[in-house]
């Protein structure tokens, strides 16, 4: 149960490391997490959810197999599941995302980028 | 299944109503609204679900019976389900609704405040 107002740029002032979604808030069995973004991250997929990417600070390129979606401050974008992404930025991105509890970062993927989510 | 990216202050320009929320994504089961808030809503409960309000414009108070929770923007709250809210601004506000698809504006309260869904 979440019972304190959460101020997003706060949280960012609380971590510096990218690709390693924080925990802000929880709604219901979701998350919401804020995340810092540069360079390139992996190709990956959620077979079982769709995931929410809304930008705060910097922009985003969300890389589908068939286009780009680029998203600046005050802009989201929810990629279906089952839909192959791979988010990049040239420099530094500010976001918050919002999935189910218990979402693998890196999906399908896996590797060196899958984060645990601890709370900020 | 949403494919296009949405531009948050855009979806405020395309309506003026106070109180009446617009979609404009979904995420799973769970519905992203855009809502103009100003004045005073009603008491409500939504007894089986929490319901986020991140505030993008102006000042918004979300009264409980023990406190008042105040965002500002880039602030947000989440009112955990059971717990009897009553928003109100003094100016208006521009906000984001998270909550299942379905959940009724005012709850078990009702009344005239009782807003249809339409997608923006």
């Amino acid at each position: 149960m979440t019972t304190d107002a959460v101020d997003i740029s706060e949280k960012f002032g609380l971590f510096s490391e990218h690709w390693s979604p924080k925990l802000v808030a929880r709604l219901n069995d979701y998350e919401v997490k804020v995340v810092k973004i540069k360079g390139d991250f992996v190709w990956h997929t959620h077979e079982d959810t769709d995931e929410l990417f809304l930008v705060m600070e910097g922009r985003l390129t969300i890389q589908l197999r068939d286009r780009d979606v680029t998203l600046g401050p005050g802009q989201l974008f929810v990629v279906p599941r089952g839909v192959e992404h791979c988010p990049t930025a040239d420099e530094e991105v500010k976001a918050v995302l919002l999935e189910p509890a218990g979402v693998v970062n890196t999906g399908d993927a896996g590797g060196s980028l899958t984060a645990v989510v601890e709370a900020v």
